[in-house]
């Protein structure tokens, strides 16, 4: 009898909730978002960016959605109707790309309509929220430049690697010209197509270029994961120690690889004055370990929502061989120190005011930006790479 | 008591199946397949290509592993363990690349250790088996195209497309050289970055190149689903009516804007003579719609395990405008008709013959070539482009 009456009033919550849903849809224009994959309905997105997930489970007995910061960070239930679809309403999403994934019976999946990306060191499932006001990232209708995957032996590590090299608009028009590149790191569980496809890399750029408030450059976008090929197994781990060992290894591979084959393979301007480096996240704490050890290399630094962590900026007078030790010298080398995070992404937001901080202590400059409204999500770096593009190369 | 003693069983049956599993893995030397993720222990492969599945999913009731016809084209049921991992051990696969899938109490599920792939219209988990003796698909050092995405707005569809591009190793190189072009279409359900991706087209022309067994190129891969803007909304659909409808509209896409603005944005020689078109599956049967009655701008054609159905074919004579009427006129102006399939699906080489067989009665010349031990998958295609490139353009 018990049992009777539970299952009276959960087919009860169910009828209640798809009559919400019913008109949840009606009043509130949920749509099928621009990102799900050809021909699904589902996830779909409502006027003020409430997110209605769905997924077919007849036998499921508990199914769950969860995402990024932005979405859904924690854990939320979906409700089963009668024909077998679970059913949730995630309320007002944060502006742009989120991760997101379902939990069924306790084995994380993706969802089925939507595409997946690399994220969280396995394919996971995206979603684009639309941004009121915002088309810098869009395709638009200017000269577009090519994202080439560019396959290359790797000795250090024993495997091949791959890059994705961004060739501006015009780099075929002028077989002559030689630009500036920009080396641009993705985040830890990420890869090195994380910056052209969650992060729109090619988009911001063709509209920067096609505005003219940056210069034509070169971007390369390569893997922030390297293992020395006699070492153990790579990981793809979070930890500091993970990170710091791996960077040593990424460095090698940087300074001995990467950089003179993409000088060897295409017209890059091969000096520091015409080389920077940014990175967000994981990225932007290997821009600082790689970067602030090389000043013969690079003279443009980013720390999109910036990883400094383990210690690294405690004593900064003495840190990377006493590269800030003399700021007259490193302000007159280095362009650019810019720091960025997203205002919903609070320790971040801590880590570029402390840093800023003990640089300018020492008499270093730097600039800051924080992205309103975003969290430890590309969006932020989406506007990151927008804020920081322009100030590149002496436009 | 009945219920005590079947689960007294199912430990029973879980500890003989591990035991196995135990003395298979050291017997068989089972190893992490090369295509999992960084850090992924499963799914491993033995030395007699079995593949060792295994999935974390501790409440789950049932799961089941199933993919393509060279791996396990019939759901298999794995075998839950005491730490809660699911474990099924595929017997022999077939060579190279096949999708496949968990079944998780219902609902079909990636595999978290390895890659996803857009194949079935959505992304899908897939392992690369070795192949013994076989190495025209793998990196080797030998130099390297780049496979370029590039997007252009497609007023016929109204939306923003994407193709990807393969220029060969000596493109950047000679400012001033025109080279033939290949379009290479991919199979339904799947997306336009098939052929880099699960095809490693840019690998089997780079060796060939290398090899000088096939003159250098550039090769298009463009997406195979097209829908007018102002038709009804788009499908991934696999049926004869979907996709003849589809054809008209990407013939349309082909004709009026992809191939003008690969002439306009690549060093392509625009000719007839230099222009071939060849496809898999249903990239094969829109190479024969939109190929045939378009000899005027292309010379070469492949059919990889092509889908010539509907009736398509029933009265070559007529078929196409009259294409075949003329033998005489077609022989001299078409240089290659080439078609292929895999010996292990049994309808396609029948098609292939059927195919052949009806253009000779009408005296037209075609090669055909069938690919041993594979199936309606990615490993006969990579041997069809394997064998279909070095025919191309005059060599």
């Amino acid at each position: 009898m018990k049992n009777l009456l539970r299952q009276i009033l959960a087919v009860f919550v169910v009828l209640i909730f798809l009559n919400q849903v019913l008109d949840a849809q009606k009043d509130f224009g949920f749509k099928p978002a621009a990102s799900n994959i050809q021909g699904s309905d589902f996830p779909k997105i409502s006027l003020d960016n409430s997110v209605y997930v769905r997924l077919m489970a007849r036998e499921a007995m508990k199914v769950q959605v969860q995402g990024g910061d932005g979405l859904c960070p924690k854990p939320m239930d979906l409700v089963k109707d009668t024909a077998g679809n679970w059913n949730a309403i995630i309320p007002s999403a944060g502006p742009g790309f989120h991760y997101y994934w379902f939990i069924v019976d306790g084995v994380r999946v993706n969802d089925p309509g939507s595409d997946t990306y690399h994220g969280y060191g396995r394919p996971t499932s995206g979603i684009e929220i639309p941004v009121a006001g915002e088309d810098f990232f869009h395709a638009k209708n200017v000269p577009h430049g090519d994202v080439r995957e560019h396959w290359y032996y790797s000795d250090i590590t024993g495997r091949w690697r791959r890059a994705f090299v961004y060739t501006p608009p015009d780099y075929d028009k002028n077989p002559k010209k030689k630009y500036p590149v920009l080396y641009l790191l993705h985040g830890a569980g990420e890869n090195e197509r994380g910056w052209s496809l969650q992060g729109h890399m090619s988009f911001i750029l063709d509209n920067l270029i096609a505005e003219k408030k940056a210069v034509p450059m070169i971007v390369v976008m390569d893997n922030g994961y390297a293992t020395a090929k006699n070492a153990a197994a790579a990981t793809s781990g979070f930890s500091m120690r993970d990170m710091t060992k791996m960077a040593e290894t990424l460095e090698q591979v940087y300074i001995k690889e990467i950089i003179p084959n993409i000088d060897l393979s295409y017209r890059t301007i091969p000096k520091r004055e015409s080389r920077a480096m940014a990175g967000l996240s994981m990225g932007g704490m290997q821009t600082m370990l790689i970067g602030m050890n090389h000043l013969e290399l690079f003279s443009w630094y980013g720390f999109f929502s910036g990883a400094i962590l383990g210690g690294i900026m405690d004593d900064p007078k003495n840190a990377f061989n006493g590269a800030f030790a003399d700021a007259k010298a490193f302000n007159e080398k280095v362009k650019l120190m810019w720091f960025g995070a997203g205002s919903g992404e609070t320790q971040f937001v801590k880590m570029v005011d402390d840093t800023k901080k003990k640089l300018a202590d020492l008499g270093i400059k730097s600039t800051s930006y924080i992205s309103q409204g975003t969290f430890h999500e590309w969006h932020t770096w989406r506007r990151h790479l927008n804020e920081f593009a322009p100030l590149l190369f002496n436009r």
